[in-house]
């Protein structure tokens, strides 16, 4: 048992998961997972649970965000957008990006961390190889960091921490394995729940990840994967 | 009409209202209300359809947080932690606390903002006159202002507002009667929904702030008001 507690936004994704391995190694932990419309969102909760119950997790929150399907703009909240295929990284900003996401789901962790008394907040933002999200990058999360001090009773210090930030996909993996991460249990695709696709974005980074750090994913794809 | 758009976060209480109006002056509004398991959630958002009727506003945005409720830790949302009553201002910070609240309301304007193309977002925190709420503070603002710069996308420009910020109850009543805000719409009591009971701190400072400002407050009150 550790004496201090960290609360993990915990998608169900690879890393988010790694980022939970890591914060396992010195935090009692804490799980948090948002639904935010998002078309695997069945999916993600399943992972979400999984990993949890692989970390013996006792407290877990659910978090329904109804605002984003509601405003759309997204090609995750909006069905009628099409996630892109087969071009990670083309756009400087893809039609996947949910404005302010990590903005509202930090907001949802600190206001749980003020009642349970947690300290640190870990979320697994990548930047490096990351999809050009302006809400994943470290300015973002430093901004953060200060927005909590003000906002928050002056005695609980309660800090948001990126430990994958600077990772590249390959990277993240070697963590994963290293530290017996249960990346089996995760889902990062966007737009199957059954087999992953192997065609979106989020596949095609995680795949490229993988094979970048010479393993080969545990998960199943919908196609022969030849990367 | 006005070329730009703004984002008013309405409660249905007498600053939020106040607010709206100030921001009728000079901007398009578009009106967002949430939801986080507060008592009297129903009467409020009454108070802020009819609002919202009386300025003619179309686009309306409900958000049900259902993350607050789950947590508890506020008289507002557990409501086995009874409301104050008769002593206003007595506590550093009540037990109507919702941790990072604000944060969690403002986050859900930003993303709005990015869909709609509003570039403000008003807010009617009151610092002077308020019941010492760690994210009411001006400096919290400037914080948040901060952080939308740097995770929203380039090309637009959100800055929150709160023209209230410095008002007592009573210079927020005298604007409010100045332009003919639709005060007698508004919802101020934490704990009653048909008629405001008087006694909670909410309704204390509201009473108090039509005396100071020298006008009878337009709805009922439980009880006869001797203030």
């Amino acid at each position: 048992m550790f004496n201090q507690k960290a609360i993990i936004a915990l998608s169900g994704g690879l890393d988010s998961c790694v980022t939970a391995a890591i914060a396992s190694e010195n935090y009692e932990l804490a799980l948090a997972h948002f639904n935010y419309g998002q078309r695997t969102e069945e999916r993600e909760l399943k992972a979400f649970n999984d990993i949890a119950d692989f970390y013996n997790v006792k407290e877990r929150l659910i978090v329904d965000f109804t605002h984003f399907p509601k405003i759309g703009g997204s090609s995750l909240t909006d069905y009628n957008i099409p996630v892109p295929e087969g071009n990670a990284q083309n756009l400087s900003i893809p039609n996947t990006y949910v404005p302010f996401r990590n903005a509202n789901i930090l907001s949802a962790c600190v206001s749980w961390a003020e009642i349970i008394f947690a300290e640190k907040i870990f979320i697994g933002a990548v930047h490096e190889d990351s999809s050009g999200y302006p809400d994943c990058k470290p300015s973002f999360f430093n901004n953060f960091n200060a927005l909590i001090k003000e906002g928050t009773k002056r005695e609980i210090s309660i800090v948001v921490e990126t430990p994958v930030i600077g990772m590249s996909k390959a990277e993240i993996v070697k963590k994963g394995i290293e530290l017996n991460a249960p990346m089996h249990l995760t889902w990062s695709c966007y737009q199957n729940s059954e087999k992953a696709c192997g065609i979106c974005d989020s596949c095609l980074l995680r795949l490229k990840g993988f094979q970048n750090a010479g393993y080969i994913d545990p998960i199943e794809y919908m196609i022969d994967i030849k990367i």
